[in-house]
């Protein structure tokens, strides 16, 4: 056993919450996507930020690998622990700490997920909007950047952490932000720590702006004769600045695997599915604006509705959508890509990925939140053909590479993980060698979620 | 003469563009502030950022100090060479480079001003909202992570660059972000260099986010019993989830400073001052909304506009306030403090900051973004008196204790330079010390705007 050492004072901190159980480290072994195992050595189930600054401490005395754990929702491997050591787990620090209606924030553990918020906060009349689909731990959420269907009005993690407390590699505790809603003062830590996948530090502790529940809410569909045809309706919406708060693109396999899954009757075309928030005046206004604007793009009529019942059918598809994707190939596997490129490149990009992958063998349906230019192709690999792991590979090198090429990110909302640790050089040149110098600078052992992230030492 | 060696291979390479004289040197030399006039050893004026390059990597050769210079409206001293060196000045550095109506996006030089910006913008139906009152630099606005009347609305700095390019300390040339509205892919390097006040790079480029010109816009101004009310009134309209697109506090005196320098007749109390953009339909529905609300606080009838005319003329009374305010007092200067708190602390701020004024000798009206919890006093000082520019920094002294006893931060929006140093520490503890360490991570040598942001080694 590697690093018996800090395990045995791990073991005599945490007691039974220090786990070396070959079914503790298995569940932890596995990410959601198609990277192989690799068991860590122990799982730990901290309790208080005090635990994981010890934790932290005695792992930087034996150089022991440090990686953190929300839902295990990750889809680039970023719980794995690729050079051993522990994995941990933040179940246990899932409370709610304080909500504040008056200031609209609330004070989160880590491990809270996005739908046990929403839930506490039910009776304030307020929300937390970042759904990235999954009911991923906050804390997750904050370490990936993550982003979703309603990034377009509300923003993502980047907008909506004020601050952070976590636990740096040497074990200092540092809080970030402040609860101002603003503030000029110093280096941006708390963007810095977003998004770093656990690299620079454990965070332990979230403060997060929430929104109030829209007062109306309407929603609704319509199909396209053809992508462009789609997103060149997007971008007149978005330049008569009518204000979505979801616009989400299906193409026509999508659509045909939501139908096939869901009963409710979708035409075999490119879908836009949109949702506006505000008062009951202004939604309805904003549908009929839309409305207008699709018909001019041979849409099929704008259906919308502001009853909950029917806003809830769509969304609920699309929530599902990986699901319904995956059952439209019995017994498959997806490997789901994600890139973002700026909107005039929207129409280009998903072209040519659809192109790209009609001309192999691996079915691929594509969706997104079109309004930020991000979408995902589900690529549906055979497990049991090792040459379609490969082949669906080459489809998602190539779609990062025409992200590049098309002035976009390689990751719109996933991260990096490991999975897009090749194109880090290419998206950010000399700033990926800033990157490292950073990470040098914090965790100059190297202890944090190593082989993530940064140039490997 | 210090740093003759840097100074003379600066010359060579810039030629008539690298001012030593007297003239030059006193004008970048003054603060629109009440610190000090300290000369820097030369000016340049680059016009590229090769040229930008070239003069890092001579002056990190000869550890000669480089500080950068946008439109010298910074209140924070940022632009003094504390520790002498060169001014960088990126005045010849003013292109729009280009505009990309369909994304929604442009690319400019760091020497472009707000104003020429929108200027420039005009025939495209878009505007950069970031509005902080002065006709500042944009590379200038980006290092301080400046905000101002439309924050509320539109974000600051931190929402609204996409991506910059930058020279570092040892001459490498950065490009963060990407054209896509979103990414996942590692550390946030744009957010870390908006705020970082010259001292990690020199800016050489931005893209920016750009917004439509809204279709229509309503605009109105009220009167409030007392503070109270007006606070009140603000925090239930950002509950009621109505967009307001400015919502600016003004106290008594500023009231009445207003009246006295524009003609316009205000009652001497607190007012608001609101605007909403939107449809035509939806401005008139948020100021009807809003006219109740501020109703059921007792304020005068909520006097709104969607005619151009009487909204400029009220934003310009706005936009003016500082100069109004300074000809309350005649020859006076003025010390403008800046504080950020938690909404519901901000009534509570206010008043003490009031009665803190009050039981002095100085005036000191006050006027903020009362949306975002930020508002300034300005404090009206004799310049012929010391004893009046101590008690004036007393005052400012305990603004910052106070804001950040009320969970806010000591600049919401003016930055660290010299002025706020002092409260670093408290207001982050050990994540000052993490600032530091990036600082010596990226700028070893420390040639990058010594003096300013972390603690002096």
């Amino acid at each position: 056993m590697r690093h018996a050492d800090a395990l045995d004072q791990l073991a005599g901190l945490l007691g039974p919450r220090l786990s070396r159980s070959d079914a503790e480290r298995a569940q932890h072994g596995r990410s959601e996507s198609h990277f192989p195992t690799v068991l860590p050595d122990a799982v730990a189930y901290p309790e208080t930020a005090a635990e994981v600054q010890e934790l932290v401490r005695i792992c930087a005395e034996h150089r022991c690998p440090v990686t953190g754990w929300g839902a295990g929702t990750s889809l680039e491997g970023h719980g794995l622990a690729v050079k051993g050591g522990v994995v941990v787990d933040f179940t246990r620090m899932n409370k709610v700490l304080e909500v504040r209606p008056a200031d609209m924030d609330v004070t989160i553990q880590p491990g809270v997920t996005r739908e046990a918020l929403n839930e506490e906060l039910r009776a304030t009349g307020l929300f937390f909007p970042v759904d990235p689909g999954a009911n991923a731990s906050l804390g997750g959420m904050a370490m990936t950047r993550a982003s979703g269907t309603t990034t377009v009005r509300y923003g993502s993690m980047r907008e909506n952490v004020l601050g952070v407390e976590a636990v740096l590699a040497d074990g200092r505790i540092i809080r970030t932000g402040t609860r101002a809603r603003k503030s000029a003062a110093g280096y941006d830590l708390t963007a810095l720590m977003v998004g770093s996948e656990g690299t620079l530090g454990l965070v332990t502790e979230l403060t997060l702006r929430l929104h109030g529940i829209p007062e109306a809410t309407s929603a609704g569909i319509c199909a396209f004769p053809d992508m462009h045809a789609a997103v060149t309706a997007v971008m007149e919406t978005i330049q008569m600045g009518i204000p979505m708060a979801r616009i989400e693109f299906v193409d026509a396999a999508t659509a045909r695997a939501f139908t096939a899954y869901s009963g409710l009757e979708m035409a075999e075309a490119p879908h836009l599915l949109v949702e506006f928030h505000g008062s009951p005046e202004s939604v309805a206004q904003d549908a009929e604006r839309f409305a207008e604007i699709v018909a001019d793009h041979g849409a099929s009529p704008f259906r919308w509705s502001t009853r909950e019942e029917e806003r809830r059918a769509l969304w609920a598809m699309r929530h599902n959508g990986y699901y319904a994707i995956l059952a439209a190939r019995k017994g498959a596997r997806g490997l789901v890509t994600d890139m973002c490129v700026p909107i005039s490149q929207l129409a280009t990009a998903v072209e040519e990925t659809q192109a790209d992958i009609a001309a192999g063998s691996i079915p691929g349906p594509i969706l997104g939140h079109v309004g930020d230019g991000n979408f995902h192709a589900i690529l549906l690999i055979d497990p049991d053909q090792p040459a379609e792991l490969e082949e669906a590979k080459r489809l998602s090198h190539r779609m990062a590479e025409r992200a590049l090429r098309l002035g976009g990110t390689c990751t719109g909302e996933h991260g990096v993980g490991m999975g897009k640790l090749p194109y880090m050089e290419a998206e950010h040149g000399a700033g990926w060698d800033v990157m490292g110098e950073i990470k040098q600078a914090l965790d100059p052992l190297g202890i944090l979620n190593p082989g993530k992230l940064v140039r490997q030492g």
